[in-house]
């Protein structure tokens, strides 16, 4: 599946300057979206994955996808303020500013093998601060998945060394 | 399967004197999420659904699960300014204010039959305005769904006569 050549760009999206990669490329072409979720399935069959955790928001296109498809749970992490009850929260920077990110302290089980998926991989910010508040509260995060990588941004370094994937680099 | 049951209470979020409905104990249980996505699916059979118009943020979790399932393509209706490219734009009221909905103009093809689905109806808000937005580039909305509905505020009654299916009324 030539993903690339599928995904979109959207010039000078949300600003002048940046090449915006749209993932609904892939969500609104069936085949692309099941080719996806199958690369995701075969890598959490290899890690022994037991829970997804989703970042909002298109990564609960790929997460929710893909926790049908294997059966597994799927939990969000969320920007601060959305997801209600009582949640470990993780402040990270961006290129401008903080933002900070929520989990429910009960959407991870003791010892879970986990999988943080999301739609991109750009500086890694927001999927470092998610893997932070999986170990807080007991989890082991195995797997990063993402559909996109922008490799110059480098957001792997960020990651640690738990096994990364992306589908496509630009 | 017994949702109401199963779906957590979170009380006076995100204000006081709101009980919160957690759909996040539904995709946390793999066999409530299977359950729930087979009801969408035989009624998007019964409709001839051809594709799936799914509501930031949420309904990313129900609708790419469901498409994934019926192998439909998946698009995203979005609060203004996160989509990029060309869009259609619908306001909408909101208790205090109003708030903006988008969709990609090449989302829907002429003549689709297109399901809008999300996780909850409460006034109908932002389901009508996504309606709208079908309709106005081409689209034929054929099917509502969602997995809760607060019945008390009526929502449906903002949806006109479109079919409008909920697993579980509060």
């Amino acid at each position: 599946m030539d993903l690339a050549s599928l995904i979109r760009t959207i010039p000078d999206f949300p600003k002048p300057g940046i090449q915006f990669k749209d993932i609904e490329s892939i969500t609104e072409h069936p085949e692309a979206f099941a080719w996806v979720i199958q690369q995701f399935a075969d890598e959490c069959e290899n890690h022994s994955i037991d829970r997804i955790v989703a970042l909002d928001a298109r990564g609960f296109l790929f997460g929710a996808a893909l926790g049908l498809q294997l059966g597994l749970p799927v939990v969000m992490a969320r920007k601060k303020g959305k997801l209600g009850g009582d949640c470990v929260s993780e402040t990270y920077s961006l290129e401008y500013g903080e933002a900070e990110v929520e989990l429910q302290k009960t959407a991870i089980k003791q010892g879970d093998q986990v999988l943080i998926i999301d739609d991109l991989l750009a500086t890694g910010g927001t999927a470092s601060a998610a893997a932070a508040l999986v170990n807080q509260v007991g989890g082991n995060v195995r797997l990063f998945a993402f559909v996109i990588e922008l490799a110059e941004l480098n957001g792997r370094a960020r990651l640690g060394d738990v096994d990364t994937m992306a589908l496509v680099q630009f």
